[in-house]
């Protein structure tokens, strides 16, 4: 049942699918349906795909055509020939009905279920499956140790050869909070390992990698990494450039969809990833306010108290603060807009955002702390000295220089201006319509386009004064941008 | 934001796909990724759909791609310019977390889920979620009336102005399990209206349609099946062809697809067809057996009362047959095999299977009995001697003719006899090995594609006598059905 294999080019955003056309002997004679498994090998490697027909000329017959996942994955070059086999579905798929019952999985279970995921076994039904399973069901402490420690061994691990590997994670969801850079300079610049791995966005304006590779590169492979590190302390990377806990993403991709975030998996995510990037001593900021995963106090002090012991059992050494999560941080919102922030911060400017500022140096101090660099209640002036010394932004320039430095490219040149349509004091600022507007104005893939947010809650403006400026580098995606904020511009802001 | 429709005729069975070039500006502008929803629309008329990104020459930048399902669904001409924009998930997402969180939904939320599903607004993900959602959760009796009123409601529901229209269902598991025809012909021959629909194998070697259709025309338009009706009483069609319940194919290809039947789901499935169907009057065959969906005798009674109950409620008076499903049924499993064992049964030929006679004339007695068209005890005589004086045989051959005449396909010319090894009785036979076989011997997809089983449990054998015989209509399906069964030979048939 020999098959030739071509490349099509279709981006399924990694779920393994093959194209066969409907005249085709084999898919008749294996009686295949759209949306069968099948499998594909070659060379001793074999990969399973979802089946999907095609009429006309995507693919002939005789020939069988793979989405990009599919086709990277098997590894073998266009126009070779490969054997094409119906198959069953995942044998982890039993797992699953065993948690679809409420049952409590074991280690080797996980094992099983991430080596399926792993090798693209799964399609998108099955992920699904999972994820939801997961969420109803809930994760016991030791199903949610036994995950992570099964999502850490399925990729490649990070490993730098001291006791002391610092990391920072903010959870998701207050825009602008771009620490990162800012904590990562700081506490290389005292001498503390600090190889900072980020995420690109998912479903924000900007994740930490997006904005950072408008000031340098970030796909480095895990040998520079390494290089950059042992030269400068830290570097900032993109995680997705080494294969870190590769499901995460898959998982993640699912949540989004959903909207849904079950507290087992994704604390089992972040931990993953920490650890597989080689961490030992972790600040992770918990954002508390609406929008963000942790709406209340309580449900902070909850999620606090589980990333704690969850990290002791994981062998990480994890410090967790709560941090106002009520409003966007800093000025900038969107790739280049955040870049912005961040390098003012960085070299002392006067009209850097004071709430990033203040942020950033409390996540540092306590980071030097964590690690034993600064004295209990002196970590915060160790890292102000740091800043404002410029001992922080040489860091960063060295690191910048080192993993390929960018210059940021210039904001969006269509712009609309929202201004104060009275004088009063700003009440509230949501984050998510903040964000949604940033998004649709083109943020992240437009590097230029966001929001520059002028004023922050609390803040006094006189009737015209600007409230905020939406960038975009199309005038249709400012289009975007300007009719959802027409919607939502009452709820997005409130002044009194 | 205008571009170009085309139909790229991909089928993804019933998914909506989109398909943009990787260098089209209205991506980079919207900021799409692989996977994101997008809504088309034109002339009034929109659909969703996933996004999937291209590269090379499936579509043109300034071009947008689409799924079959999707191009049907939109109902636009290829090369009409369509406008399309980002949006959100569907509004019925609310309503799976509602249901993730254990709460009961009301009416009105399944008529909310039930319409997003049926305008295409949820991708595989959403439907798996729905699915798995109802799977944990469970569906209490108030939720199954109201999911199948909302999925009756969906779709086309026939009306045949009749006080007592007939209808049979046997719930599948068993392979050649197909009394269809021959009830049917029996009870529209005793004159009681029977507008059987029927449907494809999702998961067998062969469905009621694809049996029937190797006889005659089974895609008849609404229109046709009252002509038949009112000409014949009864017809024999596939249920696809008008749109019965939509939802409900979609949400049985991903249970499916997870090997998983959640009991609220296939009531609701079941009833929603009979009554779209315009049924009253319904005979309800439980296969009870190892690999049916009731393995024991005590899950027979629960979903007995259950569907009784049930169809109270729903105005549908239903009378349940527990009968036994612990082996194959007849000779034939695959479309032209079963074929002749139903044409043989409706001819009184002496070498028609025994059993499945037997049981067509008791649905068909009992049905009778149920409609009042026997008195009580006399159904099955009532049956037997319309079978038995040719009439049934006589109605069912008009029908066909009305219907539009096929004849039964050549059995597949490559064959594998499968003979006693030794002398013996026959204690069991597997039913999902059998039908396993004949699916990878190409049924149904190859009509001629199949297993001939001379033999049935307590049957005696003498060492070198014919135990079955795989049909294939090539030599590479003979292969893989072949090497499946050297696998499972040994547990497919126990014999002492």
């Amino acid at each position: 049942m020999k098959l030739r294999l071509k490349r099509i080019g279709i981006d399924t955003a990694r779920e393994n699918v093959a194209f066969l056309d409907d005249d085709d002997l084999i898919s008749h004679a294996l009686g295949l349906h759209p949306l069968d498994r099948i499998e594909i090998s070659a060379n001793g490697q074999s990969i399973r795909a979802v089946l999907n027909i095609v009429e006309g000329s995507i693919v002939q017959a005789g020939t069988i055509g793979l989405s990009n996942a599919a086709f990277n994955k098997l590894g073998v070059s266009d126009n070779s020939y490969v054997d094409v086999a119906p198959t069953e579905s995942p044998a982890s798929l039993d797992l699953l009905h065993k948690k679809m019952a409420g049952r409590e999985l074991t280690s080797n279970d996980y094992a099983k279920i991430i080596d399926d995921i792993v090798q693209g076994r799964y399609s998108k039904v099955e992920l699904t499956a999972f994820v939801v399973s997961m969420t109803i069901s809930g994760l016991s402490d030791d199903e949610i140790t036994w995950l992570t420690e099964t999502m850490i061994q399925s990729g490649d691990q990070l490993h730098f050869g001291s006791t002391i590997v610092a990391d920072k994670h903010s959870i998701g969801g207050v825009p602008g909070n771009r620490t990162t850079p800012i904590v990562t300079s700081i506490a290389a610049a005292a001498g503390l390992l600090i190889p900072k791995t980020s995420s690109r966005s998912v479903t924000s304006p900007s994740g930490t990698a997006d904005t950072i590779e408008t000031l340098m590169d970030v796909e480095l492979p895990a040998q520079r990494i390494y290089d950059v590190v042992r030269e400068e302390n830290g570097c900032l990377v993109w995680g997705g450039a080494v294969n870190l806990a590769p499901p995460d993403d898959l998982i993640i991709q699912v949540e989004h969809a959903l909207n849904i975030d079950a507290e087992g998996l994704m604390i089992s995510s972040i931990l993953a990833k920490k650890k597989a990037a080689g961490a030992t001593h972790v600040i992770l900021d918990i954002p508390v306010g609406h929008g963000t995963k942790a709406e209340t106090t309580e449900k902070g002090e909850h999620l606090k108290q589980k990333f704690q012991q969850l990290g002791l059992r994981l062998g990480l050494n994890i410090r967790v603060l709560l941090t106002d999560g009520s409003q966007p941080i800093g000025n900038g919102i969107g790739p280049a807009l955040e870049a912005n922030d961040v390098i003012k911060l960085l070299a002392n400017d006067p009209e850097a955002p004071v709430d990033l500022r203040e942020k950033s140096l409390y996540l540092a101090g306590e980071l030097l702390e964590l690690t034993g660099k600064s004295k209990p209640g002196q970590g915060r002036s160790l890292a102000q000295q740091i800043l404002a010394s410029g001992k922080a932004l040489e860091k960063f320039e060295k690191i910048r220089k080192l993993q390929g430095r960018h210059e940021i490219p210039p904001l969006g040149s269509h712009s609309l201006d929202v201004l104060a349509e009275k004088h009063g004091q700003v009440r509230t600022i949501d984050n998510q319509i903040i964000s949604r507007t940033a998004q649709l104005a083109g943020a992240p893939h437009n590097p230029g386009a966001g929001v520059y947010l002028a004023k922050h809650v609390n803040d006094f403006l006189d009737q015209g004064q600007l409230l905020l400026r939406i960038y975009a580098e199309s005038d249709e995606a400012l289009t975007f941008a300007k009719r959802y904020w027409a919607e939502n511009a009452s709820a997005a802001i409130v002044m009194s």
